[in-house]
């Protein structure tokens, strides 16, 4: 039995040692197009910031410990040409030479590559991505040389965690991105607390410009926008997307699918039975749409290699698909993700609702507590939990590692009320912000009450001639309030909620949607319709 | 409509504002036997140890906060002396006088009481619990009157909290505690490290003594315990337990149950339809074993409350039983736990297998990470997930969240190893501990490994005269290892497995557990009897 791999660092890594531990007398070898195997790419923003200080510190495992420990024959610089399925063998390049390789199981690991838009300027020196160990080895020598100046173009993950450490550096960094937010894997909202947060920091951010040209003689000097904005840059990082590395899958006739990835089974097997794939290059699909999608994140790539390993030696294990959760740190600031956006349920055509939580992250008469946003979304009719995205200083990676652990068991709104979890007052609330998005979900779920997120506020005016009731404090509602919104404090208005008007739609308006419950349950009851402005003038500003 | 609520602090409150929100008309009244309502009893001990530094930040509610917002009557320093079910009416007791109130529905939320051990001088001056806000006033008068040295009665969550607010303060203080280790909620082993790190700080900790008398005049000067060591003592804090407070419903002939807390089914409603209980007196489920138990946790009494309220007002929401976690700081430390203990799942029969994990926080390369040890418990047969503990610096509250959904939903550890949690290098591992314990508890669910844990290793070791394989480095072996063992390099058996005798048993250690994994592995499919010491050197010292 001979296993072949082809790419050695998330995925292939993982699926040759767990290929090993199957199965001990098969041959297992790694081809590897680079000259590292499994190293630390998720460290690479961070090193090139400065906080991981060591260029060895991302070059944790060497061929000599693969040999070593697992007998698995790791070759770098050797890049796999073709696969030749009748045969079952591969054509391998390495050190100008060709030669064939026969397999009885293969594993294509081949990752993906950075997009280099076709911008004029892309190829000038100190223009570069952050892919590779030659990336910021490059990176690292321009810094050297002194780098007043950064253009990140692309403002998703590695293109921020960059623009962070440049920053730190203190490089003055722009962060040029084509859409309209940053992170697009999240909804537009919260695309506002991390510019204001990255804007503190001394980062500049361009939303929905287009690159025109990267100005410079054989190293850059500028960037020049659509808006004829010339930014100043000594250094472009260009983090504008990937994609996968399917060329060599694709010559051999494997399936493709929709999304441009690999096409793979439960098993991580090809339209080849004897072939297997793992990682970026794959298409997998979505727990919760059922959708295919093809994801980039380094915890999918790991777990799927193992499943390819597996099955390649002979295993059953079984890839459970994804809920694509992702965190980012965002200077003092951390954002998270799991299952699906707003938008991307209702792009699936799924009847969704959600509410908004600004709530602590641990008890707030202990000192250091810090307000997180959080959003749940769930499906209208079952209640089932879709999605959840947070973004706070604090506690929010764990809020959304509980929502993903949710939504991979497929729980409902009405079991986030229920959950039991950790509490003394340094780590959450009696009720912390899980539970409180359960609760109030619940709410909405069990018709309580009915909501108007912040963002659909100004349409839900406008089509229904309705009023914004703010029953914050006189203090609160001086310090700022919604154009246009009534004041009438929460316990006036329960003395007398002749106030209102029962022929009139309202919305009622708190800090963070709390005291609005409370008031639209009385109002409700005393005849009147009402709807709380959910996550309230908090979420209305989406202020963390 | 007319809804009394005896007790006005987390379940009683929770309680009254739900029925409120439900009932609009109805009259609700609180109740409450002290001083004050809805106080933050969880944060006393960090009040006592000067984290919280003002005393109105536990008194965060009011009468007048109830009554403007919610239109809920709270009579503070009433006691309900008695309840006429008949007449459906209560008998209180306020100022001196006694006068009875009727009622619709009834809703019990007491609470407990500290247990005071019938020791001689337990009622002398500056010996006190931490129950309170009186009680906090008196000890505050004590540290403001000079205290030296103090002497915490019980190492449970309460005493370990105080002790280290004293130690905080300078205060030499030294915890006695009857049982032989600390928090006997957790599994035994994970009172090591919470020893090591208590005594590290400098707080002084005697296991598996009683307290022989509370020694003083007018004031404790020292105590005595039974070894015969007289410890000095300006300070004496008694948390040795505590008893539900069910007199007022015994004497109603409401049912106890065997656990002495008041029966409910899942709407919290007693054997009276017109009485419901919440809260810490009440007797309610383990989600788990389905065995009853009786917790005293804010987070249950909260959800309790809700549910008590809701129906107690027309509603229908259930109970859905407790996983009992918990979490508490220790110094540097933190120690969380969910679901039964390995100790609880043997004692109710359960046939369970565990691994230890001991795993960093967060991507080792990058700077910061420290390691934790997660425990995972699961039933041998099905998989399912019974409970899992953890110990460590950061990120141990997390994982237990996470832990605590998965048991929450039924997962088995196959789902444990497939969740898609949130990676990114500040925050945790590509396969988090989490993953990692999912990973390494399948594989023995499967039947890939056998592994003998380091606190049942002695016992294996003599039954099976079997021998410990050391396969780390040089280094790490001459750093410290397990007497006895015998030390072959990982690399150097994987060459010549003929070192190992076919006919004999052994336990292979490494650091953590995972070299020994991918050794086991080898060993196996080379027809050698061994087993993986899980959690290897590190879980073996429980050396966090």
């Amino acid at each position: 039995m001979k296993i072949i791999v082809v790419g050695g660092v998330a995925a292939g890594a993982s699926a040759a040692v767990r290929a090993r531990r199957m199965n001990d007398s098969a041959e297992i070898k790694i081809f590897e197009a680079g000259p590292y195997v499994s190293f630390a790419n998720c460290g690479l923003p961070y090193y090139v910031g400065g906080e991981i200080k060591k260029r060895e510190n991302l070059l944790l495992v060497s061929p000599e410990l693969f040999r070593g420990r697992f007998h698995i024959d790791v070759k770098l610089n050797h890049r796999v040409a073709a696969i030749d399925r009748k045969r079952k063998a591969i054509t391998v390049e390495a050190g100008g030479e060709r030669f064939e390789e026969n397999y009885d199981k293969l594993i294509l690991a081949p990752g993906c590559e950075p997009l280099i838009p076709p911008i004029k300027g892309a190829r000038l020196g100190n223009v570069s991505t952050v892919f590779t160990i030659d990336d910021v080895d490059r990176i690292m020598e321009a810094l050297d040389e002194g780098v007043k100046s950064a253009v990140v173009i692309g403002g998703g993950f590695i293109g921020l965690e960059t623009a962070e450490g440049l920053n730190k550096r203190g490089i003055s960094t722009v962060v040029a991105e084509m859409q309209n937010q940053l992170m697009t894997i999240f909804d537009p909202e919260f695309s506002i607390p991390m510019e204001k947060h990255l804007n503190a920091a001394g980062i500049g951010i361009r939303l929905g410009v287009k690159i025109r040209e990267i100005c410079g003689e054989e190293k850059v000097r500028s960037v020049e926008l659509d808006s004829g904005e010339v930014l100043p840059a000594d250094l472009v990082i260009v983090s504008a997307g990937i994609r996968p590395r399917t060329e060599l899958a694709e010559n051999a006739g494997l399936r493709i699918g929709i999304t441009g990835g690999i096409v793979v089974d439960e098993r991580m097997q090809t339209s080849d039975p004897d072939i297997f794939a793992a990682g970026d290059a794959t298409e997998s699909w979505h727990r919760v749409s059922g959708a295919k999608v093809r994801l980039a994140l380094a915890s999918n790539a790991n777990r799927q290699g193992r499943v390819a390993g597996d099955n390649a030696a002979g295993g059953s294990l079984r890839y459970q698909g994804s809920v694509a959760t992702s965190v980012i740190r965002l200077h003092d600031l951390t954002a998270a993700r799991t299952g699906l956006s707003e938008s991307e349920a209702k792009a699936a055509g799924i009847d969704c609702c959600r509410v908004y939580i600004p709530e602590a992250d641990h008890a707030s008469y202990y000192p250091g507590s810090s307000i997180m946003i959080l959003k749940v979304i769930w499906e209208k009719k079952s209640g089932k939990i879709l999605g959840a995205q947070a973004v706070g200083k604090q506690g929010v990676d764990k809020r959304i590692d509980v929502l993903a652990t949710a939504i991979y068991a497929g729980l409902k709104v009405t079991d986030l009320e229920n959950l039991d979890l950790a509490y003394s007052p340094p780590y959450s609330s009696a009720k912390g912000p899980e539970i409180m998005a359960g609760m109030a979900a619940s709410n909405v779920f069990r018709g309580e009450e009915r909501v108007v997120t912040p963002f659909e506020l100004e349409s839900f005016l406008k089509e229904n001639d309705a009023e914004v009731i703010d029953i914050r404090t006189r203090g609160e509602w001086d310090a700022g309030h919604i154009p246009g919104a009534r004041h009438i404090v929460m316990e006036e208005l329960r003395k007398n909620p002749g106030l209102l008007d029962p022929g009139k739609k309202y919305v009622v308006c708190c800090g963070v949607g709390k005291r609005a419950h409370t008031t639209c349950r009385f109002l409700l009851q005393n005849g009147l319709d009402v709807r709380n402005l959910t996550g309230g003038w908090k979420a209305f500003n989406m202020d963390v």
